[in-house]
């Protein structure tokens, strides 16, 4: 028991401090050689771990969905917000851009990294449906949402979101985007089945922070 | 104007023989030399309409979009088809998979080509959005569609469409295909806001196909 409790803590001390090095030097800038010194381990003990730079990668960025599936599950929490808008701030909220981690993503989005882009968005998708089946089911017996196919209604609006906002597919201009965003939460009422302008004080609020 | 007629002859000529060898043998295993050979021209002309191959595929890329909604709009035409049914068939039509370019689908859905991935979507999407405007505004006129905005409307059918049905992000079982399909018209429907069912006869003509 020790033994593997002691593994999991080298191992997060590997990732911890990888993580540390992408954002200050940035992925390609930083070797294994790099990580070795600062966690003070062998070689061999980090290939115990990880079979590449790029397996830390993953996992790093496995980390990042589930940062994000718990700060969505954090507001999801939150009562006093209704159903409707707890989910688009989940949603919003659960983007990696929104903390702080902004040189993992412009990794994640470089074309090189499109491997991991692609790693990102499935076990983003994955992960956030499940967190989201509950208030999504919740909503649908509340009868505040209509939907035939909730599970794939869900996963079309994180998509649609991880398309238009939190990728760099579509290089729109600033002047863009509260269009973009207005029709984007006017699709989600569509397929969500909400009365019409149900997000329309999550808008507001959006034009607060923004 | 001769000269600038042969050039895009033989500029032609590179795009249909390189693309059959992309298909052939694989864009990797495929040389420049390879084409030169065919095409019977010197290495300095080749260079002189393309910097390299991937400038060749991206050309053949851009080709296979305008393939694409040269089909939709062959479809678009057919007033014959319900308003709604036609623009999904030519949404569906446009995918270059349902021509038969399966080999080169593949090399643009390949991990390392993610980058001409990202140059088809857009490509793509800016076309296909041209393609489309004419009939969903008609729609919106003839009041069969209710979209407050429409042209974001279709951007994000057709992207819902491409990443789940174009892409290989989800690899979902055969088995689930039929309630995807279901549950992307059910979605489609809302976006463009027409009366539930539209994509009813459409959903059934699908089926008859596969």
């Amino acid at each position: 028991m020790k033994a593997i409790k002691e593994g999991e803590v080298r191992k997060r001390e590997i990732l911890v401090t990888a993580r540390e090095l992408f954002i200050k030097k940035g992925y390609e800038q930083t070797s294994i050689n790099d990580i070795l010194k600062i966690v003070d381990i062998a070689k061999g003990t980090f290939y115990y771990y990880f079979a590449s730079k790029e397996e830390v990668l993953e996992a790093i960025i496995l980390d990042i969905v589930e940062e994000g599936a718990r700060r969505a599950q954090m507001i999801l929490k939150d009562k006093s917000i209704p159903l409707v808008n707890r989910i688009m701030m989940a949603i919003m909220a659960q983007a990696p851009e929104f903390e702080g981690s902004n040189e993992i993503a412009e990794e994640l989005h470089k074309v090189e990294n499109a491997k991991l882009e692609q790693l990102y968005l499935k076990a983003m998708l994955k992960r956030m449906t499940q967190v989201l089946q509950e208030p999504v089911l919740e909503g649908i017996e509340r009868d505040v949402f209509h939907m035939d196919y909730p599970m794939e209604g869900i996963e079309s609006i994180l998509l649609l979101g991880h398309m238009m906002f939190d990728c760099d597919v579509f290089q729109w201009k600033t002047e863009d985007f509260p269009r973009k965003i207005k029709a984007f939460l006017c699709n989600a009422e569509r397929i969500m089945g909400t009365s019409v302008g149900e997000l329309d004080e999550f808008l507001q609020m959006f034009g607060q922070l923004s």
